[in-house]
């Protein structure tokens, strides 16, 4: 056995509550190497205290066992878990690990020692959770298990309003590329007028980019973050969307771009004209006065930037959220739209670049005024320093996306693989955070789905069908649901075609079968056991089972060219490219079963 | 190569801030396993962003490598360790490990690969540190490099003052072991007086337990967090304590006892007295009512308990500090002290068993108030959860002295032994934590140091000077510089000796002369390198040296029992058994040298 594999972490996502009174533990092994995994767990007094007499004349008398069992494998670690319920809200720990090769230890605080009876409880070495604290816990909001998001970018979905057009606003084609600077005439009119469209569609949450105040088509450089952009209407306006959404069961989550501002803000604006003089001086990271930079199409030009940006952008001051006038004004603007428009999430750009102790107090704001409200990062890579309970909720999850896509589009992982990279991005959380995620295949950020499967729709469905059994919940971009394809941005951010003549409706009712299948599935798929029943990267088949109580469903997925044999053993509930029920092609089916 | 034991954490003792400016990664591997490591950096919108241009031709033209020295080693693991110096505060890196076996992998946020260059910093890859936030940094408040401290335990230390002696004190006898229930008149004024021993002595911090009204001679069961206790003195006592230790470059530690309270408060017998409908009802963690009890002489009656309570002592309800009023209530005491009474620094009772959103907002009261504030945790087990900057200074560092008691006095471990597990115990830290924690060899909760030894003065002078050389600082229990001894509480708690006939003058002195060799070496001996340059199981000789700049100081111990020809290279400071300048009995030798 490789002891030095061996791994445990205690407060962290290998020791957590999941929910009140269901404390989890997990142990890392290298993989296939470990046979059995044991943990002895205690309250620390008990076992401890000589005042407390030991009755049973074992010293460990109110020991007790549980075995622990393999949650998931990645390439290189097999991950186990078990449920601890503890009465006195106090616990220590350790765990026997018995090696295929028949070799037992007991690992602990103090490191990994011989297997002994003798050594469980004692010396220090037990893990210690001292005391499991519900308000240290991390709190999911329920219902964002239940939700299915569409992301907005306003200023190309829809325009219902052609008194708030920009001046130079072009046709609204949805055929063509857009420039990175031109402007279509989106705005929340649009949304509104269109929310029947969506209710069809049967999402229940609405992902708004910007829609404060800013000088560009995307609003991510906003001027004032306390009004509606005029382009896309004003504030009573804004209401009536929040309202009308959540009449129809939507909720509505905005962006809140606080890493950075505009460069147009008044904020900025004043340090140009005030420099070190500006009483706005201090809310920026500014290295040297006067400010001074380049535009940055190259290095050296970014290296002149004399103030911290988004990225190298000098149009993208970046703000000094540790200021505390900063911070309140901040914290101020993320209340104002909870209170006075009931808004059910932010979605924070470029969360990673801004400071713990901001977001901390950030999510206090927000769960103060509603305590189920939803916080999302937008973080790239490993998340673990937000997701602890005293920050965000989730991020937008990337790194799990992005290895779907390399194994069931671009086949440059293969299945095995596949399974290996999303197993490791599920252990690197909490439960519930899995369980909450917000899974999108693509964004105003990124190439659309269908651009990416290269226009393959059978391959698109195939994806969105695997997205859709993941524990996070799925986010839908804009338009991808009627056939809408583009490249990178700009060319992802086409204005959605409302041409029913030319939109894709066979793609559209799968959107809409799968939507359903989710939301009547919600509790299963996001809370139910997670089981890879068959990953055969010769046969290019991957099945998956998610179980809960007496319900499960299967998926298969065939990703190879050859038609597999296959067997529905329940009540399909969808599939494609299923040949006489028993031979699969390039598709997948879907079933359930009561066990 | 053993991949499976590589391990990194972005955010973690991994990854860290240790000045500003100067960003330490960490990496582990097997022991002896890796030949050499290599950490690949840059910023990661160079690397990534299309629109600047590279002008090298290499897609990672802006990367540094810097090669990574091994730092420590312990039973299991070596780890390796590199500054970063960053230009634009945001960075990302992978490492390069290398086999002894000559295997070559490439290890980022991804997992494990074989070793590519093409690989360096791409596919989301690299580890990220997003942006490094000087706010987020953990920052050690730098006095306490240079103090000594020393622990009073009020009761018995000096009676200044006959007129607040409790009612049936008895007298004061240094020699005879105390019931746990007597009185001994130790007060404040005992303190005051007996500040020039103390500056005599040398000691610069005092460690006071707990001075608030309490029913108890420990005072650990508080009765009311504003008051002096009686026994004690009164305010203005304390406040003249507190500028008498200051005036002499003294500094002042409370002890504050928030997770529970005693049971004789107004709060809890209000909760006796009106149960459910007690307006402090909600102060506590109260399963059911009525509130019930027996006394904890065996757990079944401990399993009778309907309320949270300090271990299960039924007088020492667990405060609910979740409860905004709660919080409230004890973030005033602890701004109450520091505003008023200008102490430097809290310790912290069972800190471990409160909740970290509080500690978080205890830190963040004590700083705005003093931004050099020392905030040190009672943690006896791992404290990664409350030392990542946002909580606490320090913990007591527990693992770390028994480790070297383990080691140098009960040889229950080899010097091998001990020293794997004292570099454990300190890569669990980032390096500011290890150079503030405080090291304490005994306490009021411990059998005194010289009855560990077995009342062996030569044994209890290694382990002090072995203490004196580690990072943290040492912590002196009242008495012990004297000569004191005593087992376990109640018996470490004697009245203080004030008769010079029978104090160990020698031992004083040698406590001086430690203090003055730590002091005068400070920044070296907290900040420096820190070399274990021997360590010989069959000799029983440890060697280790510390550096910084151009000076370095060294020291042996021989922890045997057989003479060990030695060498003094340099100015010696302090030996004990040293014969004839090259044979050392068992003791050990301190010298210095400019290198």
């Amino acid at each position: 056995m490789e002891t030095a594999a061996i791994y445990h972490r205690p407060e962290s996502e290998f020791a957590f509550l999941y929910q009140p009174n269901d404390f989890r533990v997990r142990l890392r092994t290298k993989r296939t190497d470990v046979a059995e995994v044991n943990c002895f767990y205690g309250d620390p007094y008990v076992s401890t205290t000589d005042d407390l007499t030991n009755n049973s004349g074992s010293s460990h008398w109110d020991y007790q066992t549980i075995a622990m069992h393999k949650i998931a494998t990645t390439e290189d670690f097999d991950y186990w878990e078990a449920a601890l319920q503890v009465p006195y809200k106090r616990v220590q720990y350790d765990f026997e690990v018995v090696g295929q090769d028949g070799q037992k230890v007991l690992y602990g605080d103090r490191g990994v020692f011989p297997f002994t009876t003798e050594l469980i409880g004692t010396n220090g070495n037990p893990f210690r959770m001292p005391y499991l604290h519900e308000i240290d816990r991390f709190k999911e909001p329920d219902w964002v298990r239940h939700t299915i998001w569409y992301q907005i970018f306003p200023e190309r979905f829809a325009n219902g309003d052609k008194d708030n057009d920009p001046v130079g606003v072009k046709p609204w084609r949805s055929d063509l590329s857009p420039n990175r600077t031109d402007y279509y005439g989106g705005d929340l009119q649009g949304v509104l007028d269109h929310l029947d469209y969506l209710q069809e569609l049967g999402i229940n949450g609405i992902y708004f980019c910007p829609i404060f105040k800013a000088y560009s088509n995307h609003k991510y450089d906003t001027i004032d973050y306390l009004e509606i952009d005029p382009d896309f209407g004003d504030k009573d306006l804004f209401r009536r969307v929040v309202e009308a959404a959540h009449q129809r069961g939507i909720k509505v989550m905005l962006d809140a771009v606080f890493n950075h501002i505009g460069d147009q803000s008044i904020q900025w604006q004043d340090v140009l004209a005030n420099e070190e003089n500006s009483r706005f001086a201090s809310w920026f990271h500014i290295n040297k006065f006067p400010v001074a930079y380049e535009e940055t199409d190259n290095f050296e030009n970014a290296k002149k930037l004399t103030f911290d940006t988004f990225a190298f952008t000098p149009h993208m001051p970046k703000l000094n959220t540790a200021n505390p006038e900063v911070k309140q004004y901040l914290l101020d603007v993320a209340a104002y739209w909870i209170k006075e428009f009931d808004i059910d999430a932010w979605r924070l750009d470029v969360a990673n670049e801004v400071d713990h102790v901001f977001w901390r107090r950030f999510a206090e704001t927000c769960h103060q005024l509603k305590s189920d409200f939803y916080i999302l990062g937008e973080v790239w890579h490993n998340s673990q320093p937000w997701l602890a309970g005293d920050q965000f909720s989730a991020v937008m999850n990337y790194a799990y996306t992005e290895t779907m896509i390399n194994g069931i589009v671009k086949h440059s992982l293969t299945p095995s693989r596949m399974v290996d990279g999303l197993n490791y991005q599920r252990t690197l959380y909490q439960r519930q955070v899995n369980e909450v995620m917000l899974n999108t295949l693509d964004s105003h950020d990124t190439a659309r789905l269908l651009t990416v499967c290269d226009h393959d729709k059978d391959l698109m469905r195939q994806i969105l069908a695997f997205t859709f059994l993941q524990e996070g919940e799925p986010c839908i971009y804009y338009g991808d649901e009627i056939g809408m394809d583009g490249g990178n941005d700009p060319d992802c951010r086409k204005p959605m075609n409302w041409d029913e003549t030319t939109q894709d409706q066979q793609l559209f009712k799968f959107y809409q079968q799968l939507i359903q299948l989710r939301l009547q599935n919600a509790d299963l798929l996001t809370q139910g056991e997670f089981i890879w029943d068959q990953v055969d990267d010769d046969q290019q088949l991957v099945q998956l089972t998610r179980r809960q109580d007496d319900q499960q469903i299967t998926a298969i997925f065939n990703l190879g060219t050859q038609p597999q044999p296959v067997n529905v053993s329940g009540e399909l509930l969808l599939s494609q490219n299923l040949i006489d029920q028993q031979l699969l092609e390039k598709g997948f089916i879907i079933y359930s079963q009561s066990i």
